[in-house]
């Protein structure tokens, strides 16, 4: 997700930060210690303005949320909208992708989202997109055995992709949804983008898989 | 595919048992020598009145095709179309997909088609969807190592079905189309269903997977 630039985005971070933590590599093997409990710990890379990860927090209590996001302005949205939630079981990052291991023990996580996914559409850009196998080597070291992703995007493309690069890595497809909002998926929680595009119509995508 | 019974169909079978094979059990391991070359054989199961595997022998000649139908009527429409077509690289089969390797040899297919198959939507009749994972039993035996399915389906319910039916059992994705008409898929031959249907602006889904 872009955004435009906004101001005041970095002050504001560093004014909360108990929320979006500095430094992650120094919790990695902590961050059960950090939410203050055993609970289980789902990520989402690439979390945007955080409507999914602060309504999922908002949902399930009893587990711990850490949105995940490379850009300052974006987060910094995610940020209001966890502050605004009250939800203590979730925990922003500014960090990339590609870079989980640094922050994150093997089987520290449990469970990993991604939603509506840059898709780079170009073959040239495939080493991009999240689900190329080098992040799958990434999502692995840091889930337990059998772990699972949870995907979803409008992208028709990046889901063909998807489904192709999750199965030749190895991973076993758990469930499969062609048009999610016509399903009876119960649960779902919208992210921005995808409330703004399924009113127009457009079909989601969304798989289960683990490795 | 149901259709009416047509009236001389077994008749018309009977003229034509160089085409419609009596007996399958007795070429089990012989079908080469029956097609008198060593070419790849594909089948394809649920053939249907003929159009797609008619289609293919005429693009390929150099591939021979076995159409595998249970019904009757069905498969006299198959034979006009193998008759009118003049192609010596195609013959038929009125037997169940469930007993293939009665017929075929441990590796003696090379490729494996399953077009539009019958949804069985109810879950109560998930075992005779031709993705459950008894008939990939039977595919695999008579397949090559990592030999493949190709299968196309506008019926979303049985290709959520089958993507994870078949990654469940093993398989793994080589590609997937999830809108085959919209993409720049090349030399697609259509069955008598997908001709009707696509033009009513229905999704066709399509996958590639071996074992």
């Amino acid at each position: 997700m872009r955004v435009r630039k906004r101001k005041g985005a970095e002050e504001h971070i560093n004014n909360h930060r108990d929320l979006v933590i500095e430094n992650p590599e120094l919790s990695k093997g902590k961050w059960h210690k950090l939410f203050g409990n055993n609970n289980p710990i789902h990520i989402e890379v690439g979390s945007g303005k955080g409507a999914f990860i602060t309504g999922m927090a908002t949902n399930n209590p009893n587990i711990n949320y850490i949105g995940i996001d490379i850009q300052l302005s974006v987060l910094s949205y995610a940020l209001d909208k966890v502050l605004e939630s009250g939800q203590k079981n979730i925990r922003l990052l500014r960090v990339d992708g590609s870079s989980l291991t640094n922050y994150f023990d093997d089987n520290e996580i449990d469970l990993l989202y991604l939603n509506f996914s840059d898709p780079w559409p170009k073959a040239k850009h495939e080493k991009r997109r999240l689900t190329y196998k080098s992040f799958l080597d990434t999502y692995k070291q840091i889930l337990p055995p059998k772990g699972e992703i949870h995907f979803k995007t409008d992208n028709r493309g990046l889901f063909e992709y998807s489904l192709v690069s999750l199965t030749q890595y190895g991973m076993t497809l758990k469930q499969v949804w062609l048009d999610l909002h016509a399903s009876n998926f119960e649960g779902n929680v919208l992210t921005e983008y995808e409330a703004k595009f399924s009113n127009k119509g457009q079909v989601i995508y969304r798989l289960e898989a683990y490795f």
